[in-house]
């Protein structure tokens, strides 16, 4: 089924916002509306010029910067307020001025809503969104209609919620947006309602929000019933529980359901504009997300990892590169041969070629997890293990002499930290003073400043995360501690792994494999025997 | 509708262990049974015992500490080896003297399955299906069987699929659960293929992953279908992207059908479940997860505010109350009053009576949330705080001068720790050292040492559990450190909870707080100004 005139709508950037702790700047709007294009959305909801200033700039500037491709721009607003002409309200003015090609309209459909938030009479409910549609529609817009509480509403008074979409049809908009705006409903309930509501003839749309999980499932029923039209956010943003998320609803219409959504090929960038925009919103994206998250195409058991390579399609439920993921295999302690052969190649190592290679590297990697390693996340430590077996000696860029931390308090000031570190790199020996609010913090301090006076690449890579894991809990503060470190140089992000009972020392191993990681990949010659 | 008869089956410790990057000890595992029989689930999937040693021990040691309310333990594994006779297979046995009272083995019900991944016949299949489920019953204990990405299987060969559940059956499974492994399923294809399989006549079950984003919509049409027993896994843990969410399956099945699964009441424990098993993974909880999460019923307050008081229902979906959670105007953080007053009710104090105090106590909490601490796991800090609030002035034992931790290591060798503390109590001044494989273990050992010369009862007082979370991710090594203590005197125990910069500080405000809780408990009389 081909669907030319399908509406893929985001609205990332007025209902996702609504998130707790996101906030968007007009330059993160206009950067998430190029990716949305780039992607191949239809329609791009930008905001609510005239409620807020950051909204009317972002309509003003896109009208101006952004050259979209894909996408049209749509500027939403509410009905005209009650007992006001539409050409005199100040709100639809906005809408008019932002000069986007549409106008979603939020509309009330919900009689409760209608007396309690709105504090007006059903039938001059009815004439508010006739007339503001009308308006709207001679002055040249496009208009869609938002139905607030839409399934809530049509439960609770059906032939009020239908008279809504009807009025909005007739008055010349051209989708009524069916909201389930508390995200209650259940994907039999969607069904069966969008159903009843698609005898009025009218064009139906859909947009649901994830409090009963089903956000998706109830968008995926409301198409199945009628709908053309279907709205979510990137990521699955939005308030409470969020949005339904668009990619995973237009994955699933166009590799479960064979429809053809957005440009032909262009769902093999999702994963990259999804990342991207977590990068700008500053959540971290979610490794769980289905088609686009780093975990979603991740396989742990070992047992499978023979199966795996003779019909990969045994073990997935669509091929991860039509979204532009990767199938990932993790080194775990369920691992088997298979899954490390597997892994090295993914690095570009070929220990298919030298069996008793593979069996030593498998050994080792079996023994480390039993003290207390992981290599799952751990892929820059996982990658110096295999270079350490495949060129006879770990690379080495430094040789430590030793450290030192000291932390203390006093009379209950807060406690500081200082750290000494002594090493020889590029022919110098190094003692190097590091402070810092933590003991670790203050080794990283002391460690980079030694290291940069011989490699000054160092200056570039800083720590983005910092986890630390206990193991063998029920042994209390003598347990062995596990460090996971993340490292960045601004492009490349690697992750270490460190394993001690001392928290200090599990650190310290996993800084001086960030700081080995890096240099090497940098390209960088060790100089240690200069 | 009420269902006594419906299985609400958690996998958590089996197949959410999958999960990348998750791990969890014989510890944890008991630690979150406990936690799973408080919410009341009737199966707990321990592990696949006599495929790890670690599983294997879970099983020993459940035998003997666990004292289950609600739940029975099922231990998971899998049908016998082709060309081997049950009672003679290795892993079969490890199953019956788990002494678990039910078995859920994993069958093959996909042909190509059988064929690529078994490596034998599909009559060989059917037998090991049949002698496996045999044995087992004649052995006494309940079997379920789990048939492995039986939905692809039913499309690739339905009448094959057919003939195996058929074969459980008639073995004596109680339940033939229908797994959707690769996840690929939308929920009207589940709602289909459910339906027709229910024509053998046998008890079925759903498996659902999220790699559609439909997981809990796809065991929600399952149930409709005609399941009777539901799968799932607590903050929807598992590989990939995740299993059902057990508790928004068993919230939208009561709360949205009326079905009742859980001992009335227990839904309500539901967000502190899931909180604390969050604690335990490691795994910060995802806020926008349906009815757990912190933003699950948070509103961005503003045009709706006043209508949300008048009428707080048209505004959610159901009340939070039902699962535990409360509902947030977004202007504070976590804890409300209703919370704060129960919590304190469970405690012993009624806060109700003394509505400034209770909202003293509220705002306290609040800010110390905001600095990083959390009050769901920790207890005995949350009791110490309330003392303070009640008596006006917190507990003390002791006066701390100053305390100072040492790690260093030398070329290469294993780190050595040394703490000093420095402290007055019982009208003497004390300064002792003390040694440990990790700072924090030193510190501890210090200040015992000072302590049980005055308070002799600490000595009975032994740490057994010790996490770490670093909070702020994204900050590399600056980041704020949440330490969680677990203290035991053999038999209460305790949780207490310390925030700082700086691990070693943090550790220490759990220290300090876990002895002077314990002491409190054991009605042991101040010494400080003696």
């Amino acid at each position: 089924m081909n669907a030319p005139d399908f509406h893929v709508y985001d609205t990332t950037l007025r209902d996702g916002a609504q998130q707790e702790g996101l906030n968007l700047s007009v330059q993160d709007k206009l950067h998430i509306s190029r990716l949305l294009d780039d992607l191949g959305v239809g329609f791009i909801e930008g905001g609510w010029p005239g409620s807020n200033p950051k909204d009317t700039e972002f309509f003003r500037l896109a009208a101006k910067e952004l050259d979209l491709r894909n996408a049209a721009l749509a500027a939403f607003g509410a009905t005209r307020r009650p007992g006001v002409a539409a050409a005199d309200d100040v709100l639809l003015a906005a809408l008019r001025e932002s000069g986007a090609p549409v106008v979603t309209l939020v509309a009330k459909s919900h009689d409760r809503h209608v007396e309690l938030a709105l504090r007006t009479t059903l039938a001059e409910n009815l004439a508010m969104v006739r007339d503001s549609v009308t308006h709207l529609r001679q002055e040249g817009q496009r208009v869609f209609v938002d139905l607030e509480h839409f399934f809530d509403g049509y439960r609770a008074n059906r032939d009020y919620a239908l008279e809504v979409v009807r009025t909005a049809a007739e008055a010349g908009a051209e989708v009524a947006v069916l909201c389930d705006t508390n995200g209650g409903m259940l994907p039999h309930w969607v069904s069966e309602i969008v159903a009843d509501v698609a005898t009025t003839g009218a064009r139906l749309g859909i947009h649901a929000h994830n409090d009963t999980g089903c956000a998706v499932a109830n968008s995926m029923a409301a198409v199945q019933a009628g709908a053309t039209h279907l709205q979510g956010c990137i990521n699955g943003y939005g308030e409470r529980t969020g949005n339904a998320d668009l990619v995973t609803c237009v994955a699933n219409l166009e590799l479960k359901l064979g429809m053809r959504l957005l440009p032909p090929g262009n769902l093999a960038d999702a994963t990259r504009v999804a990342h991207a925009i977590s990068e700008i919103t500053n959540y971290p994206p979610h490794a769980r997300q289905p088609y686009t998250g780093v975990s979603a195409f991740a396989h742990k058991a070992g047992l499978h990892a023979s199966a795996i390579r003779v019909d990969p399609d045994l073990y997935q439920h669509t091929d991860p590169a039509l979204v532009g993921n990767d199938m990932r295999l993790l080194v775990s302690e369920m691992a088997g041969r298979a899954t490390i052969e597997l892994k090295g190649k993914e690095l570009g190592y070929d220990l298919a070629e030298d069996p008793q290679r593979l069996a030593r590297v498998t050994d080792r990697v079996k023994a480390m997890e039993q003290q207390g390693y992981t290599f799952e996340a751990a892929d820059a430590s996982f990658e110096l293990l295999l270079a350490e077996e495949m060129d006879g000696a770990r690379p080495s860029y430094f040789d430590v002499e030793s450290w030192r931390v000291l932390a203390e308090s006093s009379r209950g000031d807060d406690a500081v930290s200082e750290a000494t570190v002594k090493l020889r790199a590029g022919g110098v020996r190094l003692a190097v003073i590091g402070e810092g609010n933590g003991p670790v913090n203050a080794l990283d301090h002391a460690l980079r400043q030694a290291i940069e006076q011989v490699y000054p690449d160092v200056a570039r890579f800083h720590l983005t995360d910092f986890r630390v894991r206990i193991l063998d809990q029920g042994h209390g503060t003598d347990a062995t501690t596990r460090v996971l470190l993340e490292t960045s140089d601004g492009k490349n992000v690697w992750v270490t792994v460190g394993v001690g009972a001392n928290i200090i020392e599990a650190s310290w191993e996993a800084l001086v494999d960030a700081l080995t990681y890096g240099l090497r990949l940098h390209g960088v010659r060790p100089r240690i025997d200069d």
